[in-house]
């Protein structure tokens, strides 16, 4: 039985006996408090927390388990690591070392997946592009983050490579671009652009799986930078550093419930705030994750099935996505589907359609700034009993923080003092703790103002309940004040959302010489509804709204959105303000 | 609706465009890399980990759900913290502060988990001492730890009061007791000693609830002091820090499947590494703690019906209790019950048997020197098919490190070569990660000794099977050496176990002339099976193993345990010495 390491055993007696002093192996930073003594900080008790630590533990633990799935292509856990491995020794072959930026404009394929572990694992950061940019804007960010590489999917090769030409007019500096050529998106005659010397594939069957991973030195070193909404004049690039990404990832997991070898399908982009952290989060728990380079109500029906799906992701416009399929696209659940949803408040109609179909809808809420997903709707038993609208208006709250997030609270922006859990006093929400960012890419200025009192300043508007939940109720910028009162647009959308010709609505304050502002409705209606007018939605809403707060104006049109699926508000705002003032001073109506 | 809030509104859109410069509020430490600028490290995204914020955060997320049930006692998340936190106050008021040790001797009721959270709070390290100690032992520790205060329940008292006696005798420094009065296991002609200046109750109702909450200045600050095996010549404390037991928390709440407001039976003793950290633990969920101040059979199964227990854990002689309870005292359990078991390998035969009765035994292991749990023996869905013999096998191996530790190992104890994956090889298990101690307190040798090279050294032996997963076959000390060959003392019991008439064994090396050692198994055996011979059993084991690893001695007897459930191997070895040599040298029977 024992036989081989009878010797062994001998010798490991005789040491036990004779201890060995190795103290020059340990670091001279002693912690604890003056009374004691004997206290170490080394390599055998601490280590710099870093998501990469995941991917390695899931090699061995998970390692013949499916790590990736995207149509024919499959991986297990230990080949993701390999793969991840070999990629990363590529791009140090490529000079790519600490605290170097790699971009990457990819859509949810494994490349971008593999890429999330494979740039931190070469000691880099890496740069996810909103693969909706158009060149200018691109260009804009590659150099602003001074990226030193760019991974391109072949869809979005053109963008990439006008957006660096852009950026030869002002510099010499600019990223080499790899390609990465998706064999089951391309066209049969598809031609590699002569101009592209490096390629994805090539780059990780090139690399060396002996190679030895680069992590962090201190767990503070970033690992990922993430543009907020773009404009081309100022670009906010919010940096994420190791441990907040580790911690974030386990929080996520925890508040989305996403178990040992969960099966997630990536109906939210990976380049938005790292897929929710969740991109590392699947690799804690060795789970599988499901690609799809597009997003429709008949593909994600059918990779639920195919896949036995448990836990996804997606902005309300995902879910209205899905409450709005053909009755041809819509498929049974195989099993619970946990839904993960943020970005911006459900609607509580479409909150209690998702639940109607079997999925588990789980509100949460966060920013760019706070890795994404920061506090979430806890759910409680009692409001089990509650009828469908009112559970659904319960959890469009935004909630409490998640374990990894030390506080959130809704503070007077100035005196930082907390409003009163009343429900109504209004004051902005601020977060504090160790899943906020730690500061925007070479922005002094802009990180100390978000930072400032110690806190982070979300920008968001909101009430705090007795119970201590959360309530968003606008952007600071999205308040619409009309007659010297505060309307929040969400609460009208809200209402709007419940007529059943309507498909989306926002709602923006057009500008009024006599009120300050009115309110505007931009609604998209539902097929087959086009007999609706403005008069019919005005009505409905005073009937279920004091006065004040009805829209004035109603525009049918279809709503523009980012591609995370956020209205772009700001299109309408202008859009409001083109149509100048309803009423004039002297010509008040009411 | 937002009328109340109409001018603070107005403030914040004027604030919102008037940025102002708190930059003196951000700390000067600045993180990442040359080419990187504006990020920061501050109050905002940067707080010390701690299992504090676990009950900060479940006082607001969990503030109305029942926190801990003990008997009558009933007390909701709410009512534990402002407890916790005037309970620190108190603390404070009496002189405790950053680095001070307070001891606490008490079994699993509600004042022992409030210490938990109240000690640290205070700034304090919790020193756990186990109830199973004599005043000589308990005199030993409080002086090596040197605390300040003891908290003692009153089944306790006569042994603490002794042990400052004899303290008294070598030092003036002796530590003030507080006792615990628990009203629902005194007589009620119970008389609180003379001698007592302080209760326990009284700190909490006079303590204020708006205390400043101590946390820790840096994470690696202590927060707790674990006495190992004890010997009084050498006590060895080992000290947890407030990053590891928060890291180590989240672990096992993730390996165990802790979800939101799981109930948890403690028939782990919290004196022992702080409950497995599920004291902290079962915080950060919000879940119920049932609070048992002795185990036994009867009392498991009422508690789990009566408050339909989701989780609870236990040495493999807990499992024992449960599976040889009387029919009487056995219940139908309401729902999945999960036990994580630990503290040594549970004998395959007893692992089957709880599966039949319908408990899911997750099994984990781990050292007081790895805050309790540090490996788990993560399951594969392809093990489901096999036979429940084959499962429990499989199961009985300790596994993969868990998702806080870093790395674990067998490794050669002198070379630290790692041995290769044949399931054969024997080394020593080593570790590696942020859940590995501080290091002994004031015993700078010591902890040098055990962190060599690098990696924390267990001292257990073990080997590595082709699927990464690690088996411990014995403690160094418990191996058996018998005419050149290693024997596992654990394969032979696993064989013994499998006797229907055995209840109990150990084995462990008598003394021999000729062959150096033979095993000597200790048996206990089950009521009504008194008829079974030494040669029976035997027999029993020649058929099942090979010849050289069957016992030559068979010792009936009750085996001495542990507080904590484990066999005292040390006394048998004594009693196995005591006997003599089986054979002499000129007397070679084979």
């Amino acid at each position: 039985m024992l036989r081989v390491a009878s010797k062994l055993s001998t010798k490991i007696k005789a040491h036990m006996s004779c201890l060995n002093n190795y103290s020059h192996l340990i670091s001279s930073k002693t912690i604890g408090v003056a009374n004691i003594h004997g206290l170490v900080s080394c390599r055998a008790n601490y280590v710099p927390l870093s998501p990469i630590s995941f991917l390695e533990r899931s090699a061995v633990v998970y390692r013949h388990t499916t790590s990736i799935i995207y149509g024919s292509e499959k991986y297990t856990w230990g080949q993701s690591y390999e793969r991840c491995t070999k990629l990363a020794s590529s791009l140090f072959q490529l000079g790519i070392s600490y605290g170097d930026v790699v971009a990457a404009l990819i859509p949810n394929i494994p490349a971008m997946y593999e890429l999330h572990f494979a740039v931190p694992m070469a000691g880099g950061i890496l740069c996810t592009l909103n693969i909706r940019h158009d060149s200018t804007m691109i260009s804009v960010l590659l150099k602003h983050s001074g990226s030193k590489l760019i991974f391109v999917d072949t869809q979005f090769f053109d963008v990439a490579y006008k957006a660096i030409d852009i950026m030869s007019k002002t510099t010499s500096k600019l990223p080499q671009i790899v390609l990465v050529v998706d064999k089951q998106s391309i066209d049969l005659k598809y031609q590699i652009p002569s101009s592209v010397t490096l390629q994805y594939e090539v780059l990780v069957q090139n690399g060396k799986s002996d190679f030895e991973i680069r992590r962090p030195k201190d767990e503070l070193q970033p690992i990922s930078l993430n543009y907020t909404s773009g404009t081309t004049s100022r670009p906010k690039g919010v940096v994420y550093n190791h441990r907040g990404a580790y911690l974030n990832s386990l929080a996520t997991v925890m508040l989305h419930e996403v178990g040992p070898m969960a099966v997630y399908l990536w109906t939210v982009p990976m380049f938005h705030c790292n897929g929710w952290c969740l991109i590392w989060g699947v690799a804690a728990q060795g789970g599988t994750n499901v690609c799809v380079r597009n997003v429709t109500a008949d593909g994600i029906f059918r990779k639920i099935v195919e896949h036995r799906v448990t836990h996804m992701g997606g902005a309300p416009t995902v879910l209205n996505m899905i409450i709005n399929a053909r009755d041809d696209e819509k498929k049974r659940l195989p099993g619970k589907v946990s839904v993960m949803t943020g970005g911006s408040p459900p609607p509580p109609k479409v909150l209690s359609k998702m639940e109607d179909m079997g999925f588990a809808v789980i509100h949460i809420y966060g920013l760019t700034e706070t890795y994404g997903p920061a506090t979430l709707c806890a759910w409680k038993p009692e409001w089990d009993a509650l009828p469908p609208n009112e559970r659904a208006k319960i959890k469009a709250r935004q909630g409490v923080n998640h374990i990894g997030m030390e506080e959130v609270d809704v503070k007077h922006p100035v005196t930082l003092e907390s409003v009163p859990s009343d429900g109504k006093t209004i004051g902005e929400v601020m977060f504090r703790g160790n899943t906020v960012m730690s500061g925007y890419m070479n922005d002094t200025k802009a990180t100390e103002d978000a930072f400032r009192g110690g806190w982070f300043h979300s920008g968001d508007l909101g009430v705090k309940h007795s119970d201590g939940y959360i309530e968003v109720k606008d952007r600071a910028k999205d308040i619409i004040i009309s007659g010297g009162e505060n309307i929040c647009s969400i609460e009208v959308e809200s209402v709007i959302f419940t007529h059943p010709a309507v498909l989306d609505v926002a709602v923006v304050g057009r500008p009024d010489d006599h009120w300050g502002e009115t309110p505007c409705a931009f609604i998209e209606l539902k097929d087959g509804h086009d007999d609706v007018t403005s008069v019919d939605m005005i009505e409905f809403c005073k009937d279920r709204l004091p006065h004040y707060m009805a829209p004035r104006t109603v525009v049918f049109q279809g709503l523009p959105k980012t591609s995370t699926g956020k209205t772009q508000k700001f299109i309408l705002r202008e859009k409001a303000k083109a149509m100048g003032s309803l009423t004039r001073s002297n010509d008040r109506k009411e």
